[in-house]
Order: C-alpha cells, then structure tokens, then sequence
C-alpha cells in the first residue's frame, strides 16, 4: 500500500547556537516522505520552482518517492530560515519566502486518487481539505497542524477535523486549540472535535496517542545530542502513515497505531542528529530495527505473554 | 525486608486554586512510609511534637509502620504552608515551622540498623548522611533531594552522592545540579558524581531511570483531575523503595528497578487524587494491580516472548 503525501517543499537556512547550514532540503512533505519511505512507497504532492536543486529530486526518486504530483513552475521554490535557541525547543523563524507555495492548489493525479493511507503534512488547512476532497478511497487520513494554523484559520481546521482520522500536534498546540492545561483533557477535547486519535508530541517526553478509550505513552529514544531539530515532527507523521501502509490492512486497531508511533518517534530521532534530511538518507533499514529493538528494551518494564 | 525511611513528618496547609485543606498530615516521611508499606514493613525514623495528632500515630500503625524510630518530643511538630498554580507544577511556600525538626538528631534503635533497603526521604543532606552512617547493613539506599540542598548545602549533598545507589530527583533539579540543559547528559553527569543509577520525575512526563548502560522510560499515569501534587515524589521513592525489599533479594538487576519504578509511579498516580494521604489511605493492593495491568497496555506496544 502507497501513502499519499501532501505539504511544504522548501529550501531551508537553519542556525542552532553552534552551526548554521544554508540552502538545505527542508518543508513538511520532505521530511514526511523520506519518513514514509523506509516503510512503503509514496506519492508526493507538493510544489516546487525551476531553480530547485535537481539533486532533491534525485533524492526523492532514490527513496521510492513517485513524482507524478510534484508541479514544477517558473519562479523561485519557498524558502524557510530560522534560528534556533540554546533550549531546542525554542525557534525563531527568520524570514518566509512564499514564492511558487503561495499560487499552489494541489492536483491529483487520477493514479493517485485511490491511495488507501493519505498523510495531509503541515500547511493550511483549506490546502489539507482540497486534497483530501481529492481523494476518495482513503482508510486512514492523518493532519498534521502548527499553532499559525490554529490562530489565523481555526474554521477551516475545525471543518477538516471531521474528516480525519488521526491530528498529529504537540503539546503547545493541543494546549492552544483547546484551551485546557491538562494534556489528557486537550486529547479527550480534541477527540469531540471529530478525529477517531490523536498524537500529541512532547519533543524530548516523547508522544501520546489517545483514542475515546485507549491510551498509549510513548517514551523519547534518549539522546544527548540533536543537531537540528527541523523537520522532526514530520518524519513522524510519514513514519507513522509509511509503517501503517506497510501493513496492507483493511482497517487498523490501537496496537498497529501504537507500534506506528513508536516508529515515528524512532525516525523522528534519526532526523535530529543531523542538519535537513542527511541522516535518513544514510540510515539503513536495519539501523532503524535495531534502535527499535533497543527502544522495545527501554519502555517494556515486564514480558508478557 | 523492611524499609527503612527517614524524613520530615508535618502538619501541612495546603491551598490549591480549587480548594484548601488545614491540618493535612504530611511531610516526606510520612508519604513515603505509606507508599511503601503496599509491599513492605517500614522503619519509620522521624520526629514529632506533643501536638502531633494520635489519629496520624494510629495512620502509620495500620501500615504496619514501626515507630520505635518515632521521636515524640515536647514542642510543636514541623508545618508546611504551600499553595499551588492553575499549573500544579508551580507551587509558592507560604510559610514553614521548623518546630522541633529544628533540633532532629536521627538516631536508629538497634533493631533498624540491619534494615537492608534505605530510604534517604527529602531532608538535608546532613541529616541523611547522618541515618547512612548508622545503617550499617544496607543492600540499596535511595536518596531524594530538592532544589533547596541543591543550592544551599551542595558539599554535603556532593558527599552524600558518592555512598548511595539512586538518586531520585525531578528534572528541573537535575539541571540544576550538572548546570547540563539535556536530560540525559543531566542524568549522565549525576552517574559520575557516585550513584550506581538515576530516577528523574517529569511530572505529567513520567520518569526516566538511567544507568551506565541502561535507560528505562516509564511515562505517566494518565490523569484528566490531580487534586493535590503534594507528597507525589515521596510517594514514588516509598513505592520504589517498598516494591525493592519485596523482592527480598541480595542484589537488584535492571529489571527490578523498572518494575520499582512503575509502581512508585503508580502509586503517586493514586497519591494525587486527591488531599494528603486521604486516597493512599483508602487505596487497596487489588486497586494498584489493576493500574499496573491497565499501564503494562498503555507502555508496552508488543509482546515480547
């Protein structure tokens, strides 16, 4: 089974406090279908101008990424640069450039109309509903949002939660949206708005995931070092939606979601020890199983049968 | 095996923004002596006033909570005046009465000093170092701290470290004292300062438990309402502590510590539910299990053979 994946393609500027990497891969879909990829293959949509670089492109088609959706146009591809505090958590963004992302109303290919697991990456919401509208033989949509989409169009996102299946947010976000402290209330709250889970990702606490009645925590694979913490929540969400795909079924329960979670949290942590998508073009499948028998090792406090 | 367990025993007024409480029997010792005795005998080693309520004398004895380390002496008992934010982890001392903790000189009866399992609760690390030296057969010592003796009595507390097994702290308090933003180099640089492992409580996040070469995740239990946060991490030490002597073994693997963990976590879970000891007191061993079952499904995300 495919994954379709729709967001931002972007050329990124990035500061942390030590280093400062220019004109790099960077935007929600990027990250999501590289994440997809170690798990099924991807049909990307997105929008890029004719001055990207045409070794992203390669990059894409080594990872099993299908371009039939990608649009090329005359004009400069959306530029993202931000910058990075001591505490990683905080960012500031720099500048936004726009330019091609700001005319992009995304087309299906009619190969793509029927892909089964749809991942609506982190742009507006009434561009997230375009494509879903699109797509009309999803099992599993998940969207993913930010906090400018909950202040500036919060209608338009209230409307697509009724669609979907999983919202992808962190805690910050589930805290704005629903105006509740309490993490488990903001999930319960979020759960009324329509999607049947949802993932609340708390950076280094790891990430939640609720539906009415289920629960699961999901640790944060301990490291001492992130170098660029871009992108990380969108190789999880193409993790997530990837490893579902990967399991050609009908329909999903919880323990498929959970172990979805745990490796997207996995690639999510790959993603951050390096600058744009660097390390997962380097990791190996089998890197990737190892760090999650470790991880089995590290959140299991007793065998069950 | 018995536990034994020094630290302050209090009257507590406790305000959160819902409600408050007078009265409240509380102090380190107190919860964590409660929290342990779900699995252990305890060897309670503290001091009280004359004005100390039989009723909280009468608590501990139905715990089966030896008190021949109690002191009763002329004055009045320790108080503690605390009042919490919309954000429980934000809490404002009122005000505090040494009393007659002013002048505590642990001292162990004979019969306490071949306790296996000690727990070190939150006082200063004078006076717990002071219990270490006459608790001469010790298997495990556990050691809780607080950002007060972090940053008033660091040689003692620096001291202190190099004798014991775990030390428990939160993780505000353990960047405090390695001056390391990660949490992980944090609990790196407390394994180089003397103990053999590392308990950082995250609150809402769970808690991590670090060794040299092992890391455990224990998220949190999920709870829409907590009452009153006070005597949480006491609770977890006791918990951990009692769940330790249970296993009635020489020497404690990985594993048993994950699974000491899990229950102290739980039981602070139950702890704030609601004010004091009021929830721990009325708790049932049948209650605890089923929690444990319930977070076995909510933490574990397959079976492992």
């Amino acid at each position: 089974m495919s994954v379709l994946i729709v967001g931002s393609i972007a050329i990124d500027n990035i500061k942390t406090q030590l280093e400062e990497h220019r004109e790099l891969l960077g935007g929600s879909a990027s990250y999501a279908s590289v994440g997809a990829s170690f798990f099924s293959p991807v049909n990307l949509v997105g929008i890029v101008g004719s001055d990207f670089p045409k070794e992203h492109i390669e990059l894409f088609k080594s990872r099993g990424v299908d371009l039939a959706g990608l649009q090329i146009v005359d004009g400069k591809t959306f530029r993202w640069s931000g910058e990075y505090d001591w505490d990683m958590n905080v960012r500031k963004t720099l500048s936004v450039e726009l330019n091609v992302f700001e005319t992009f109303s995304p087309k299906l290919p009619d190969a793509y109309k029927g892909t089964p697991i749809v991942l609506l990456g982190n742009i507006s919401p009434s561009l997230q509903k375009h494509v879903l509208d699109q797509a009309d033989s999803a099992r599993f949509v998940v969207a993913d949002t930010m906090d400018l989409w909950i202040t500036t169009t919060r209608p338009e996102l209230l409307g697509l939660l009724k669609g979907i299946d999983l919202l992808v947010l962190n805690d910050s976000e589930a805290r704005q949206l629903t105006e509740e402290t309490s993490l488990i209330k903001a999930a319960h709250n979020i759960l009324h708005l329509g999607p049947k889970y949802v993932a609340i990702k708390k950076g280094e606490h790891g990430c939640l995931l609720l539906s009415k009645d289920r629960f699961f925590s999901c640790g944060a694979f301990p490291l001492e070092d992130i170098h660029d913490p871009t992108g990380a929540g969108d190789t999880f969400a193409g993790g997530f939606a990837g490893y579902l795909a990967s399991l050609d079924k009908k329909a999903f329960d919880f323990d498929d979601l959970k172990k979805a979670v745990v490796y997207g949290s996995l690639l999510a942590s790959f993603c951050v020890e390096s600058f744009s998508l660097e390390r997962l073009n380097q990791l190996t499948k089998k890197e990737l199983e190892d760090r999650y028998e470790l991880f089995k090792l590290m959140s299991h406090f007793e065998v069950i049968g």
